[in-house]
């Protein structure tokens, strides 16, 4: 395919990430306190793994294969999962919701960087999903109810988005091809500075969604 | 709705499957050894999830809350999962393989008896799924690797059969209007009766895929 190499790399990194997203919600899954808990997090697993089986169905098309790409970049995700693991089930769902938003801003900066087809595939798999509405409605719910909840779930949230950051720039920063892709309109370092800005300023929209910050 | 009320409790009964099916392989989901077998049954509970959304889609159009059916049927499939709770992951590929195929029986063997309409829901959610061949690979290369394997894995196939018609007949018993609807044209427990034979006969079958039995 005559195509930027980033673009298969993108699709690698994001594969991995599905699949480490899909497995931690599973390990979450076990502290579910109720059927629709259940059910909620049950969907957004499937959701996951319909993702995880588009991207899987580009890098089959570049002769790529899928486990190849999520042995190749699934530690970088797992080290952030590793650090951000929830504590309870309320932590879950700030993360469930926070980290789905995450992904649909990282679309919605970059999708312009994207020729058109990439920017479909990506948009399928990173737009955010109705099955965080109800990680938002618990979160809402619960902070209403029990006050005492609302400063150390700021914190966690706090601590999402530092983490995430992190973890983000890691990647930006050890493969090259992909930064360019999404990148390639400046020179300078300062077009992935204002991204994170950018993110940073929705993320704090998103606490406030939440009855948090 | 002008239909036999053994169709909304046959969705009951079989929503309140999916739910406990989908608990159970996120569970086993962590005996998974690696990345392709943890991928095959994350579709293969992500293809649970998107036949419990079909059932309660059917539900909702009957004024029944798809949680409260959980809820109420939700026990015997417990039952049956805890006393065939798989101790390895040759065990729980058994079983998923198993369980995927007796569904697919009760399916072929009970559709004459239903409603057009019926018929293609419970097509839908009860066809084997292609999931499950990667369940049938797992074992049959495993036991032709290590032939020690397959009395033990034959011994454990007999019980998943063995709990799998005692539970469906629990469920029979208590429902009637569930029994009438399946087993209406004939007016003793014969129909019954040779419908597990039925079953048995297709299971034996199925364990010698499996290079079991």
């Amino acid at each position: 395919m005559d195509e930027s190499p980033g673009i298969a790399k993108l699709y690698s990194v994001l594969i991995a990430g599905e699949y480490a997203a899909h497995s931690r919600l599973i390990t979450e899954l076990g502290m579910a306190p109720d059927v629709d808990s259940r059910i909620a997090m049950g969907r957004l697993a499937a959701s996951e793994m319909n993702h995880f089986d588009e991207l899987a169905a580009e890098l089959v098309k570049r002769d790529i294969d899928p486990v190849a790409a999520v042995l190749r970049y699934v530690d970088v995700f797992d080290r952030y999962h590793g650090t951000t693991n929830p504590k309870t089930w309320d932590e879950a769902m700030v993360k469930a919701y926070v980290g789905d938003g995450l992904a649909a801003d990282f679309y919605r900066e970059l999708a312009g960087a994207l020729p058109a087809d990439a920017r479909d595939v990506v948009s399928t798999v990173m737009a955010e999903t109705g099955n965080s509405q109800f990680a938002r409605d618990w979160v809402r719910s619960r902070v209403a109810a029990d006050p005492a909840l609302r400063w150390p779930l700021t914190l966690w949230g706090r601590r999402l988005l530092g983490e995430a950051i992190t973890h983000a720039q890691w990647v930006l920063a050890a493969e090259e091809d992909v930064t360019d892709l999404l990148f390639s309109s400046t020179t300078d370092l300062a077009a992935v500075s204002r991204f994170f800005d950018t993110v940073t300023e929705l993320h704090a929209q998103r606490m406030a969604d939440l009855g948090l910050g």
